[in-house]
């Protein structure tokens, strides 16, 4: 039977290319022509309330992704391409772009960053500068825009509820002109988005920005919805990461799974460097009423591990999305002022330091999340870094190819360290468990172990 | 106390006003300023969900408007506004437009279409020239605009089930690039345009037209919501549906109460007209599988009173939203290529006759409602004609003020008729009572009779 | 033989008409399809150097305009228009919004000012808003400008190096981002926008206005040329005069002819007014070195008749392009700060008083020059308006088709008077005849006789 | 004494850096830093009539340009800038842009075509992309474009009347919608852009482009007027002539010395390649009567070198600016026929096969000048390259600073060939300087001797 075969042309992205770059997609094969088959596969099927990696895997067997020249340009031939994706046979213009985007930053990280050899990616500064060429030439760094970007985390797996909850909040930031900025995926990642997007609309507001921002290991089960108008995938989780915190006037965070924890450790390790004591960064962890014990446990878990000093960087607000808003909206107004009197651009925070420990990637075999050491011994801040890599890791073994094919081979990821660090950790992880913020669809069968010592 | 004053200035309309026009705005005084006050509390007050008309005049009792000169124009003193309207003080952009869209459509009309005498408002032609000078002048008349209006119909009060499918209705059309425009008012007016909100930023379309057209009568029981982008303002309900039938590409009609019926009426009545027998008008009448019995009810007593050719004119769709979108995109295609086949502009439909019966104000005192002939021997557009009364009627009678006032005075409103037609009324009336759909909240007491001969 | 005829669609102007509209377009007739069919010719024969009034009369004879329906709207039916008007069969795109421009102000002016009997005419206050309502309708009020608009007065008819000097100064007002408004028409008119458009292009300002105003009896022999942007047409001298006044932030006077003198002494007539004492106004007169003879004697008669303190208002600027500039720059910002502080708009001078005499519409039949007084002991406020009006009459039998007729069949106006007054126009009338300001080509017979008594 | 320094920010270019890339532009010195010295001071001092390369030496010797970070991005700080490039204290905003064009056209080959490593500069295929690169980035190819560009090669140093043609010309092509690119510089550079200018206003066409196109040899001398509103800056003169004719829909050649014909014989090198045969291109040599017999001249010349199937290529037309407007018109229309038929992109020739004898930089020492083959025996395209390469070898002695440094030094250039070829050039030559076509001011000492053998 003869596959249905689409053929899209770029609206805005990738218009203009020379033919050594037209030669160069054209060619992209083996591990990079299946990360785009996989990441493009992602962006047809957003909207899919499946996490289940290896549903997705059957899926999308059929699916293929060629790039061919015509015309003035290259256009995409998509064989066996998901339905949802178009409306009466047209590709929606949300999905078209995305997919564009795709292209361009793979082949821009391909091209520029690693071919090009300017950047020493061993280097924490050429890390950062990077990160700011891949954004800027996805157009993300907009010099002239007045608003400002609140990023929203928060898991992808979450109840009716808590989902009203994040449309609510988004709702309240679209109301006060904020922009909006997710890691992609359905649940925490999305409400906001649609709630903003109406909130802008009762402003007028026809500019608004849903910006996505994701990594090839996570696109594919946290698909971008359509509404993301601004799409840019980092090369790997840690850039990901970097990219979320200079380019955020604020953070607001939802109840999520070990993905979140992980955003937060590395959110407030970042942030307990020395050299980011006086930089002003609004933070909310919030959550609607029924998710209190919830986000109480994950607050006891940040003082038991990084210390009250890291609890004063952030407010928990329960059930009160206007007043997250505002929190939200006199937060970054003090971060504009800051960026205007020290001299820094307000669409990238560079006068925030990382640690190359939270530069480096990190790459969860077996043998390195063992290796990982979680002891009261550490400095704060490396401590951080370590519980980072360690839900990492986690996040990984639940959802991303390579992790699950490690923990089907290798048989859990063993966790060691001090008793109560672990302690600490492994009621949150069973909380997470047990309130199926794991994954969305059937049973969770962890991909770890906690070994006390 | 002192009462709150806010000082609202323009955005977009009256930026440019001469002396002449400013000393009119601020000499409103009498009915003139009676109406301004109750639209612009309506504007204010939108989002509520209280269609009680005597609980909103108390609530309004306090509030007042003021138009003062000041700077380079003028602003308005709103005294006690409703703080709905305002997010952190500042006044929502979608509710600032449409203050001053009250302002300018009031203006207008008297300056330009009643003192100016250059329309006798008896004569037919003249009646559809001053509404396309109105509607002109409220900029919803775009040459250049490549996209259709379909127009939703619906009731007021409606089940969430319901609410939800016109959302979803909303969506499918805004996924298709389709404007929405409606009687401004919650439920089905709420519905397609919160829908279509999200269908038009997967397409990336940000110049989405969200167009509510209403009347001083209705506005205040069916405020625009603030997504409403394009509002206009017609001097009377007759206005108001030759506004609606001669700016759509297409109509969609949602379960409703008397006031659905009255349009479904003038619609089928006006088409019914010989000189519009071949003029392409795409109509779809939908809900969810729950209010399928009621539509048959309504497609029945069409039937019953306008004859089985009325009945050629509308599709009757259950519980598909998409394909209600997709007959809608085709349908108004055709229209597209009649217009410009017959010389006609794609933003009003010239080419429409309305017969004079269905242009004239129909005031509902007790003795015009008795004397409305209900008999078979009518012809059939006479007949419609004179339905559509009595359903105005009712209308009024519901949530108009002055419908209500004469109803608590006089009682109710004494209907006559042919028992045939009388019996087929009775029982959509009924339905509608049993429904819930005569009123948003508590019991409801009809304003009429049905009088049996 | 068949004459050509052109069909010309509208682009910006009159796209969305009401039947009632286009059916008075095309019903205009007798005088007012006269009055159309002059200023279009006028308007389709720019870029003629000929202002002999009665050889355009008689290369016009075949000329004619029809507005006819089709489609969505109305199209421009041309025989016989003038080949400069169009580019290989094209018709130039400036000369096309022209026309239409045309068409849209002898509309308004007749549907809305005159038959809508709106404004008492024959009332100062009236006559403002009614101009006020003819700019806005034109579009020519911005309310979000922040440019500000020097209006350039001189003569149609001028030697090459005062051309040269119009297009320097037109040049250095468009480096300083300054739009400019003239009268149309060659010459003096037309110089500096030619300037401005090469200033503006130096500084990347592509929104520059070029604004063009006149009236019906004067654009025949002063067309506009193409460059300008917006055109609008008053519907005689004296609302035009009014119009540039109210428009101007500055005003730049170069050499000119009786027609410069009646523009230099209505302007210095209305700012004499006691009302008008503290209202800053910049005015610079000015010409190349070469023209300082005569801009002496211009200032002089000026002192003699209107008194020092008229010398007060303007500044006498000998060939410095670049200082005229400057005293536009300084003055102009100051006007914006004097409305400002007194919350005036910026787009139009309400505060300006105009008294009646300088508003009421005069004819210059012989009766009324002979009868006009032009004594010492009028107020000086009284005798500007005699002395403008005298003037008037002057252009009128030099280049209008109703004066030239006057002329040819009663002979020379008999002007009357003050010998002293009498003499110093004597002198210099008898100065613009000598420096060729009176018509373009061939030799000049005067209209009018100065009769010493 | 304190020497003024202006500090100017930039507008449109270089607004978004990484850190990386400001260090770089601060880091530039040595020979990179003079480069930008001089390019940026050309472009300060645009509207000097000096091409004398010493005078402009001595003048610009105070003069320096430094490049600093601060606030978020980079500012310039410009030391004795020339008086000429401001107004009223305020840079010209077309030289600002201009300043900032130079900065990133030179960080870009530097960083990205250079350093990058990306590029094989030695292969042709890889120049061809590198130039695709350097134009992309300073965003002068333009997918959604639908006018065509003319480029107008000619003389920087023409007499009056030559001038007035090129405007003439310049204001025909805008009148047809056409955009104008240039190699910047005075004379037939300046008039067809300042004409365009006229053109495109007329017709309300407020986007119209103005492109330079130059390298850092000739910038010096060759400067670009502040109407050019995009600016490229090639690496050398072989991949400006490349950007040319890539770019080109159609191209106009004025009269002009040997920089003129140097770019008439790449042009017609590059179509006599077989590969070449059936693109449309379309081409005119054209002036005022007055140069009829000096175009004759280059006419013959052609004829006896490249033959007659070279004179096919072009239309040789006298004093009719209205005709060369229509063949471009016409022929860049069948350009655009040809694009779309063979897929080729409308904003830059990829099918357009150059042969490395054009691509490679000719560095005119006398050792080469004197081994460059000047013999009947060469096929047509070798004959054509060498021919370009000895007048570019003339260019350089006469206006760059390198030419002028070696012929004050090793006297003038020996060049030597057939005879027959010789004497045509011979004759060109004299005729260049009889018509004072080799300088602007003062007399011309002759660069090179002609050497028959």
């Amino acid at each position: 039977m003869q596959k249905k075969v689409e053929v899209i042309h770029p609206k805005t992205h990738l218009r203009v290319l020379s033919r050594y770059e037209i030669q160069q997609l054209k060619d992209f094969s083996g591990p990079t022509h299946e990360l785009l088959r996989r990441c493009c596969y992602a962006v047809l099927s957003a909207g899919s309330q499946n996490d289940n990696y290896l549903d997705l895997e059957n899926e999308f067997r059929d699916f293929n992704i060629e790039v061919a020249q015509e015309e003035r340009g290259i256009v995409l031939k998509l064989t066996a391409p998901p339905a949802s994706a178009f409306v009466d046979e047209q590709i929606i213009r949300g999905v078209r772009e995305q997919l564009f985007a795709v292209l361009r930053d793979v082949l821009y990280a391909q091209d520029s960053i690693i071919a090009a050899h300017r950047f020493d990616l061993e280097n924490s500064e050429d890390i950062s500068n990077a990160i700011f060429h891949l954004l800027r030439n996805a157009d993300v760094l907009k010099p002239d825009r007045e608003s400002d970007l609140v990023i929203c985390w928060g898991g992808h797996s979450i109840p009716r509820h808590e989902y009203q909850y994040t449309k609510d909040v988004g709702y309240q930031l679209g109301l006060r002109g904020l922009d909006v900025g997710t890691g992609c995926g359905p649940g925490a990642m999305k409400g906001p988005m649609k709630g903003a997007t109406i909130g802008h609309a009762k402003q007028h507001i026809c500019d608004g920005r849903y910006i996505g921002i994701t990594e090839p290991g996570i696109i594919a089960t946290e698909a971008p919805n359509p509404i993301v108008n601004e799409l840019v995938i980092l090369p790997d989780i840690e850039k990901r990461l970097e990219a979320f915190i200079r380019l955020a006037h604020g953070i607001v965070i939802f109840p999520g799974g070990p993905g979140t924890a992980e955003e937060i450790l590395y959110l407030l390790g970042v942030l307990s460097h020395p050299a980011n004591q006086n930089i002003p960064f609004p933070i909310v962890i919030t959550g609607p009423a029924e998710a209190e014990p919830y986000l109480r446990d994950i607050d006891r878990f940040i003082g038991d591990t990084l210390g009250p000093q890291a609890q004063q960087r952030y407010q928990l607000i329960i059930d009160d999305a206007k007043a997250v808003a505002q929190v939200m909206k006199t937060g970054t107004h003090k971060v504009r002022e800051y960026r205007s009197l020290i001299e820094d651009a307000f669409f990238f925070n560079w006068s925030l330091t990382i640690a190359d420990d939270f530069q480096r990637p990190f790459d969860p075999t077996h043998d390195n999340m063992a290796k990982t050491e979680l002891t009261k011994t550490l400095p704060q801040h490396k401590l951080a870094a370590n519980l980072r890599r360690v839900f990492s890791g986690i996040v990984a073994g639940n959802v991303k190819a390579s992790g699950i094919h490690r923990v089907q081979k290798q048989g859990p990821y063993q966790i060691h360290g001090d008793p109560d660090i672990l302690a600490g950790m492994d009621k949150l992880l069973t909380a997470m468990v047990s309130h199926g913020r794991m994954k969305i669809q059937g049973d969770y069968t962890p991909c770890y172990e906690i070994v006390k010592s």
